[in-house]
């Protein structure tokens, strides 16, 4: 099955690319197409929004995903505003705005959450799935793999951050491998 | 499990009341609880619309549905309007007007569309579903069982209008029926 995923990011096309089963094939967005609106108060309203407009534009199933860095001393923040925090700034500024914050703070548990949709608005059908992935807010930046937050989280079980994990250990255990895995393997049995 | 119904029209939750399975126990919305938006351009959006926004308020799994008539001729319409057309009005003066501007028409092809969403906002979780009945649109109103546009509507294989036909049968082909039908054993897997 052909299914376009709802992103530009590189970095997530590679990810879902490594998870994704070998009977669904992952189509790029046309440079053409307007970006989605994200509205959304919550990450399963942002995907779903993502994954229906970009449905309804192109007549064909999509996969769709938001996700952000949920940082409990911090009441959450940045979730939903995880890339628009700070707009137009480095990921480095705002890593360092976020350790800034946390300066003192004791409690550096936070969580990366991913909600994952798949659409296909001609046939009325929707579903999703949530991945999270638990650990801690490191003191300071470190490493330079994947993107986003990784470098200051660090996952539990780790000592390293998601910036200094290999990419293969990262998307293995990463929220968005949960939430595509659990998405895929329900759409399986539903399609 | 107990989920919210997100409507207020007494004859969908009885029939609603008659497809469920054992397992799921359905509880009527609270009286205090503001009416959810509906801005969709699709059966499918308005009922996610109107899921999401009651399981984010009750912060509880809700099941909401959209529906309405999707006439061939009239190039689709009412469909998401079948509510909202004339509204303030009885559906005898919509149901008057709707064959008023078939009159002459040879091509009197109709369907029913239900989608049916399931959503738990807590978990990330959200399921849809569609239902899909066709049939002919009658020369006059027939009947007073079912409600909204069913005593104009012939489902095919048949001579009665959903209007003139037994609640007990219209509710065991009904666009609605389908819909949550599959909605339900879909959840069954999935939960």
């Amino acid at each position: 099955m052909i299914v376009f995923f709802a992103t530009k990011n590189p970095h997530k096309i590679r990810e879902v690319e490594s998870i994704k089963p070998h009977w669904i094939e992952l189509e790029k967005l046309p440079d053409s197409i307007p970006d989605a609106p994200e509205y959304g108060d919550t990450f399963l309203e942002n995907a779903l929004s993502k994954a229906l407009f970009y449905s309804k534009q192109l007549k064909a199933p999509v996969i769709a995903d938001d996700s952000g860095l949920v940082i409990e001393s911090l009441k959450g923040f940045p979730g939903i505003f995880s890339s628009r925090f700070m707009e137009g700034e480095s990921y480095k500024r705002k890593m360092e705005k976020i350790l800034k914050m946390l300066e003192g703070e004791k409690n550096r548990s936070a969580k990366f959450i991913c909600n994952a949709v798949f659409s296909d608005v001609e046939r009325g059908f929707v579903i999703s799935s949530k991945g999270e992935v638990t650990g801690n807010i490191a003191e300071g930046i470190r490493g330079s793999e994947g993107f986003g937050y990784d470098p200051i989280f660090i996952p539990r079980g780790f000592s390293e951050t998601f910036g200094e994990l290999k990419e293969e250990i990262k998307n293995s255990i990463s929220h968005r491998k949960k939430a595509f895995e659990k998405l895929f393997s329900m759409l399986r049995g539903l399609i």
